[in-house]
């Protein structure tokens, strides 16, 4: 795999497709071979621009071209294991964009498919290639913000209502595969409340509370119902606090403040003072994160590995989706992820 | 009481005290005749700015005086009870800051003791009296939102941390209050999740949620770990959005977005549209909400009767705390504000 | 010129090339023929993304095809007026980025040589198809905003110093086309006061002001040196006013403030009161300005004639530009931008 | 005066006058004696707030008391002479809202009154006491900015349309004092230009600039008709930027931004490239300047001088407004501060 660039078909040019291929065309060593969408006017408006691959709407002739080296799967979500699968089958390295799968069990499956065919299975978390969100992991890495106390986060606009799956499964593995990578640990405990507010069976808005290990508590804002865009993120330590916004000019805010505990000097009170500093938004890099995402996943065909813990962090965003989708469905009951059964429901 | 001003002792002048007697000296028809404060310095302190009211340290002295027509009460909140009790039974009107009593039991008993007593109990929900909450009433009252499909609110800020009550008795009883003068019904359960992150015992931050019994689903956070001030709701209905931000120079913004469902034309799936529309930051007033609220509590005196429903509002809102705060020492189980018992596990 | 495409060439794919070439792309009935620049690195990123056209960093090339209907060039100012000439004069339609020229002279001379050649001379003064811009538009022209008493413009960014021209030529014809365009008359006296911060002989921040003939002041800080972008223009009206920020979410704010002037009732003094109403974000479009005006300019080259009255704002542009520039050397002094000669200092 | 309090009367209760008051009721050591407008409601109303203090409507009354030893005058602009004058003249302390007077004439002579009658005279520059602009004094004076490349200032809100005098000598003083205060040199010229849009001959918007003898270029907008009140100053530096927002939250930005002129390694070109680096809201102060400024007069009293350097300040104040309104009057000709002829004009 050398010199020669890696041969790369794309499936799915709806919403996110257009973006990966527009991503891909910047990555070097890559050349995209296929276009493929069961759409013929979408498939030609790709083609349009992107001129020298060839278009199909059908999934076996990029399958069958042995030139063909890796596929990226940018299709609805409840195709992603069987279009995987089928690519794995066939000996391509596969991206598929988030959520890995449409439950744990499917998503441990295409782990293991991957392992035996020793191909790269990536999935698209994104987010994790974005700057202010690893600007923040360099942060928790060297305890910056001391005591991590809670996370409160808001991810909503207006829009786009998906059709098979509820807000938690669309937004959800963002805000979960960040906090994954932030915090390398599984919550204990989550709790998801919503409502079907404009489609019934849909949930379009849901309140989700999380319990870590470490005592972190995380409360989450998803909806497609919202006046205007929102992706921030609070987190809250004991010694800084950080505002993480993704549609601001500063996406990245650090606050010097806190609170001081100071011990009864005498028999009395304890007291608290509060501590109000600099405000600091640090320069961050200014790179796209799908462009980096989709480098990493080149290097990793190329290496013919996959990159370090990635695709277990995939699964445990599953894991946690589908938990989080249970408690929905019991009116808010808490859910441990680590097995998706209610708690104290158990016989 | 026709011409004669109103003769006001204000009792308690720690954080909230100052502005009531700041406010007091707006109102017509008014004067002071006491300030009272177990803390000589603060006394001092608002005698300087005051310097035409008596000053004592004893609230008996401000009791005894048959010149003192009403008390208002801005004391740590286990006092409210106490002291109200003690100036109902002395005759006096009294006016007693949010929450009105620490219990549901409490407040229910006050209520029927002012009732007895014939005078006038009023609690202070001054953001009843706030121009952009009452601005969002007329908005509802002419169902200019559509339905409401639910409401999130963030009222968070750096401080201050109370020793005797948790953030949910500080800071909920405000949003509640919104909420049930806003909807005008009382939640059917009620949940809270929160961390006492800074001092054992004292939860400083809390993820609420509330289901009403037309549907709407509130979530409310609150704290005092914040890294800036924000007081701001976001109300979502089928016609109109609203974000009401109380720190913000345009305290309310109708967003005119919203989704149409499209029924299938044929056998096939329904279709939703996204509108978006101009957004309007109305006008509002500009008067104190506090101001305005003492003028009621003085035309209240005058006429001799409690404004209509608020004392039933200032009682809900001390169940609904009441109820979240059980919520909370229950890790987040299900409550009925209705009788603050959990829900599930009765005999 | 019916059914087949119209064949375009484009010169010039540094900063703001590329950009027209995606936007071509994406507009109907045209095909991207040639891709030109003297820098062949620059040339093959732009055939990397456009791989159907033919690449040549000789613009003779290009001209000497018959099969190219329309020159489109994106390159540096100064050669505008030199190939946009042999463009017209190999008998191709031409789009030239803004400014047309280098002086009103020039951009006399081109206007003339494209009325004589027959063919379609534009300039990409695009903010005239800007959606915000053209609100405005529709405001003054019903109007909406009462008598215009100024206009408060800033234009301002980090960056990127021209090396041939100073802060004024480069960002200044954006001001001063949508003057033009909202206000539809040329200023009588234009005066620039400016500073050459980095780069001697280059002025990099200048403050420009101008009379109009209906009494208008307008005011324009046009800067290579800024903390954050701003493009922020601000214009005051007797019965509105209104904020166009083209970086923000809600580029157009319509305000319903203003001054009451009573008339003195008795012989006493006239009286001022202040309106302060809702404010408006009314919604705007969200077209991409360059590829309304390529669309334009296609249509225009179909049928055969210069958008009515777009030459003679161009025209105009240079004029304004030029004058500010006189005024800029001779450190502030008033200049009439109809014969840009300082004024008073005529023998 | 050890011991005793000092006795202070204040004169003008319109605009600012009440918040002097509130202000000096903070400062320790100082007593109201006497309130004193030429208007019964105003005045009463402050008695009503400050019932301990004798009220007048006739400034007699307080300058014949013996026990005033200082006299604070908030009256309308065209007053401050004649009443400083006599005040000063009846051995009273005088401290008088800015500007000190209507014409530099003027303000020489009072300085020169307060020096023979050895009194101390100030003038209220409140901005000076500003804590993010001494924490931009800070900056400047340990050369943080690098060299000052140009400040863009804007000072605008709607109304209060002033009935005496401009909008220059309303809102200019504060940006001169501000200006003078952080660069310690007078402007070489100053040139204005503005409009009376809504009482003829009184000018409610202008855009002034002004020269520094080290190369400093300042424009700055003034207007009593605008959209939202803004108080915005951006100062551009070789090494940094500020913006100093005095409505934000955040009064204070700094930006490591910059410009990196590179030297032409061969015969080419020079280049520049562009740093942007964090950007930091460093903490400031939250102390009222009004009080700092009282406190400050206080002390001058006490200590029987006026605070360093600070009359020549007022002074130099009065001489730009009063260039800046000569050149508003010839039409935007450059004046010479130092002698507010209009320059090129001499015979």
């Amino acid at each position: 795999m050398s010199s020669k660039p890696l041969n790369l078909a794309i499936v799915g040019l709806g919403y996110w497709g257009p973006t990966l291929l527009r991503a891909l065309v910047e990555v070097e060593g890559v050349e995209v071979g296929w276009l493929c969408d069961s759409d013929k006017s979408r498939l030609e408006r790709s083609r349009r621009r992107y001129p020298a691959a060839r278009a199909t709407t059908r999934i076996d002739d990029l399958l069958a071209d042995p030139n063909v080296d890796a596929v990226v799967l940018a299709t609805p979500v409840f195709t992603h294991f069987y279009l995987a699968s089928r690519a794995l089958t066939a000996g391509k390295h596969v991206f598929v964009e988030k959520p890995l799968a449409t439950s744990s069990a499917e998503a441990d499956q295409l782990a293991r498919l991957a392992e035996m065919q020793e191909r790269v299975l990536m999935c698209g978390h994104t987010f994790i290639y974005s700057p202010p969100v690893r600007a923040v992991k360099e942060l928790l890495d060297k305890e910056a913000l001391g005591q991590i106390y809670f996370v409160s986060s808001s991810r909503v606009n207006l829009g786009l209502h998906q059709s098979d799956i509820s807000v938690v499964w669309d937004l959800g593995p963002h805000d979960f595969s960040i906090l994954l990578y932030w915090f390398e640990e599984m919550p204990t405990t989550i709790r998801a409340v919503g409502r079907d507010s404009v489609v019934k069976g849909i949930t379009d808005v849901a309140f989700v509370t999380m319990d870590f290990p470490s005592g972190i508590l995380a409360n989450v804002e998803l909806s497609w119902l919202a006046p205007s865009k929102l992706r921030r993120t609070v987190i809250v330590g004991s010694e800084k606090m950080v505002v993480y916004d993704d549609v601001s000019v500063e996406p990245l805010r650090v606050f010097d403040h806190g609170v001081v505990y100071e011990d009864p000097e005498t028999f009395g009170q304890y007291r608290l003072s509060y501590r109000t500093g600099d405000i600091v938004s640090p320069k961050v890099d200014t790179v796209e994160p799908v462009v980096v995402e989709l480098e990493d996943f080149v290097a990793a065909v190329c290496a013919g590995a996959s990159p370090q813990g990635h695709i277990e962090l995939a699964r445990n965003v599953t894991r946690l989706t589908e938990a989080a989708e249970t408690s929905l469905e019991a009116d808010g009951s808490l859910v441990s992820p680590a097995r998706p059964t209610l708690l104290g429901r158990r016989p």
